[in-house]
């Protein structure tokens, strides 16, 4: 069974003298916005400074002056992001960001990256860049062309084909969400947060973790054929990345930062000698941002079958 | 300028003890065939083995108990083959390959490999397979599910992300074909077979070569952000690499074989060191075929900006 784990990814952060996200929103706001982009809700967990959502389809973070949203499957974040904007005001936002990786299957897509922006681009004019090279593992991102304070630090962990033991653990029937937590190690990880998790039907599993303002989301498409597993966080996942690559061992995995100056160095200390780097790229956005982005694989040696398909099957695997 | 490089192929053997594709087929068949994948011939040679026409999207070859067409852009490859089996019948058909490499813009093609191959499975019942990693360069190949004399060998050779030197000397204004011939050294790898071969505007370049059975087919989509570069022969491209990369030094290539039995032998002489092994798949499929596919990278040291977008653009290459 295929699933589309890649996600598309907003963060807005809007002008707190305003109006806080927190206390000045209706309840009924966040349902209706994440139902737009064709997702619903599925938990939260909250504390005084952040409000962590999990979703069908991944996750929505809400602060007092931002909120950070991913989605995966085919579901149409922008879509999301346009109810936001027409509900709230083109003049709250002061910066907003969205992106989109490559996908598995950008053919199943209701839409792609430059329809998005096109859209987005209607209410706030912004640029767009292609981080990652266009035959491999990339990443889009849209901004508002303004300043902001580029203080925010962020980390995306993507790992794609994980070992044949990591993807047969995670694929087992009737595993818990402790059993993945275990897996995971996340008590090590994330000493301290409060957790929210769910594990999906026949597998796949979503963590959202919070501890003031800070965030960590895990979503796991664990099926050996489509294997993904992505990490986004304020905290320092380049630190963490011996661990869950250890886990993990995916054969390709990607770094993204947002405001990480010490990108290089955290490489070199960091990323286990076994994995090559195919790609490796940087930018100061017009926006203040500092982005970087890298991606490593694992070099093999050894011949694998193909995977045969089921020509009969309806899913788009094929 | 994007341009999708990546091809459909396709590859019918029939009973030439019922009919000859070079003698007993009309003139009008080959146009139309064509013509149903939604490309045009531009040119022919033949000799009398063997006749290949240019194609405003790639090339078709036809023997006298083969064809092999390849299409790239936004055309739809299986709807030639569709008229292949409506026009001459099932019976003809004594093997049948569809092959289709993962595209850069997915979402652009007006169908995708699980509808193409649902489309042929119709008419007459094969396997399908993906070669090469679902994230990365892969492969989906479909053949008929009976035994076939697996005596022909050929080679595919896919350059992707050439040199900025090479894609600035292919992307000149008012290049010749008689330039880019010399820059491919197509004398030195060609000497004495008949070249047909077009250059279009504002680039981009497709050149046929044949010497009795012999043939290979060149397309070249030089644009730096989008370069891809293929070479399709029966002659050992192998052999060849070391020139062919030399030229175009290529961020990451393909090599994809059918019935090579010393592919690995070849990939130690042949692939220069520098190259590292990303994906390595190997299968003998039930008509008797041998298929080996390889994706190879060059590691990155260095930090590149990313490509900017233009979002105002209305082609799908945002």
């Amino acid at each position: 069974m295929f699933f589309e784990g890649s996600e598309k990814k907003a963060e807005i952060t809007i002008d707190a003298t305003q109006l806080s996200l927190l206390t000045d929103i209706s309840d009924d706001f966040w349902p209706t916005l994440v139902n737009h982009s064709n997702a619903k809700i599925l938990s939260s967990i909250s504390n005084d400074q952040c409000k962590a959502f999990l979703l069908s389809e991944s996750s929505l973070f809400v602060w007092h002056n931002r909120l950070l949203i991913l989605t995966c499957g085919e579901t149409q974040l922008v879509k999301a992001v346009e109810y936001f904007i027409q509900t709230l005001g083109q003049n709250v936002i002061k910066q907003l960001t969205y992106q989109r990786k490559n996908e598995y299957f950008a053919n199943a897509q209701p839409s792609c990256f430059g329809s998005d922006i096109k859209l987005i681009n209607q209410y706030l004019s912004g640029k767009a860049y292609r981080f990652g090279e266009m035959d491999s593992h990339h990443n889009y991102v849209f901004h508002l062309d303004n300043r902001h304070e580029a203080t925010e630090v962020s980390y995306e962990l993507l790992a794609y084909q994980i070992s044949t033991s990591a993807s047969a653990h995670l694929t087992q029937a009737n595993l818990s969400a402790s059993d993945i937590r275990d897996f995971l190690c996340i008590s090590q990880i994330l000493p301290d947060f409060t957790l929210d998790d769910f594990v999906f039907s026949p597998y796949g599993y979503s963590l959202n973790a919070i501890k003031n303002k800070q965030y960590l989301t895990i979503h796991v498409t664990p099926q050996a054929e489509s294997s993904y597993i992505s990490f986004a966080s304020n905290i320092d996942l380049m630190t963490l990345a011996p661990t869950l690559l250890e886990i993990l061992t995916p054969k390709s995995f990607d770094l993204m930062t947002f405001n990480e100056h010490e990108f290089e160095d955290k490489l070199k200390h960091h990323i286990p000698a076994q994995y090559v780097c195919k790609s490796k790229v940087e930018q100061q956005l017009n926006n203040g941002d500092l982005v970087s982005f890298t991606n490593f694989i694992l070099p093999q040696s050894t011949y694998v079958a193909p995977v045969e398909l089921n020509i009969a099957g309806d899913n788009h695997a094929l």
